[in-house]
């Protein structure tokens, strides 16, 4: 997954050509995460990264494609955060660690915005089945990067035998949508700090047990 | 919280009238789930409903206004379903049953359109405020529907003393969304499946603990 392809139309960009490119998909993923895929038209676009429509469509075919690079670009951000977080994570206090930034994140956002996946799932799940697609392999890798922070865990023995590594992941990924998307409507962070805080809680109860 | 106010413009409506409006809140409900908010024109409504441009403009001011009663139609389809399914929620037993609910309601739509108020949350948050405070209300609602279940289980004795029902509420409600939203992407019930069940279990952990 990555938001910079090395060429267009099988010609390789330029240096300048990635940076103009790289222009248009920040714009775009900055606007549709504000405003919605729907309500950004290609207008927007072009005035927010300052380029002309030959300029938009010598990199993109139209708005799909663009939404594609979209997806990758939140994908990539987002899979960032959430890997350097989650890679070190062998006991309860870096899962706790990885918590706080997520809490942090959403602080200094004002809980504005939501999870730019989570997002851009609810907004394109059911009218743009490719994206649907991409989104479902996006989730799927932040799963993974939860589910290697568990395993070590599991590995090292803080986490008992008995706990299913995969639905445990799964169920803390749900846990961080549902509460960014509740704290996203009710504009502050209890939400999303009460769900993981449970989750992570269920997992320590556990290992107690 | 209701779709059906009893006048339009202080003229009270005949029952032709009523029916005439609930056919365009039904209908706008189901194009704004399935194609989202901006991209339900006033035509698609009107075609979907049979009704001519002065009869919608006759109930609604404007797209806004309909949006508003969107909004109530869905919170009342949303709470009706949990209403009925956490009312009688007095020991996990209970609680399993109201889980099952939500997932053959999932598999009957085959994971398609998510959360109705979670997707018009993610979808309006940002763009409109009105819009925002309702969705806070309805989630607000929904959990208090929730918390009484867990009240009544502590009262009973069968959760611990020590339980924080109000951020145990949140926290299933986050499993919920962020199930709904994962099982929507991915097109299958184990997401939702195990966030709800993670958060029951957690309940039960400190049941036994």
């Amino acid at each position: 997954m990555t938001s910079t392809p090395a060429s267009v139309s099988g010609r390789p960009l330029t240096a300048k050509g990635l940076a103009t490119r790289a222009r248009i998909v920040a714009s775009a993923s900055d606007l549709m995460l504000k405003l919605g895929v729907d309500r950004t038209t290609i207008d927007d676009i072009q005035r927010a990264a300052t380029v002309t429509t030959s300029q938009l469509y010598h990199y993109f075919v139209d708005k799909n494609d663009l939404i594609m690079a979209v997806i990758d670009y939140q994908t990539d951000a987002v899979l960032d955060v959430h890997r350097t977080a989650l890679e070190s994570v062998d006991d309860f206090d870096g899962l706790v660690a990885w918590r706080d930034t997520i809490v942090e994140v959403l602080t200094r956002q004002h809980c504005v915005g939501g999870c730019p996946l989570g997002s851009l799932a609810s907004d394109l799940a059911e009218v743009n089945p490719r994206a649907r697609a991409a989104l479902e392999r996006s989730f799927g890798a932040w799963e993974s990067l939860l589910r290697q922070g568990l395993a070590t865990m599991h590995a090292r023995g803080i986490l008992p035998p008995d706990v299913d590594l995969d639905r445990a992941a799964l169920a803390l990924l749900a846990a961080v949508q549902g509460g960014l998307l509740l704290s996203q409507t009710r504009r502050d962070t209890v939400a999303l700090e009460s769900a993981i805080d449970f989750a992570i809680d269920s997992l320590r109860l556990r290992a107690a047990a």
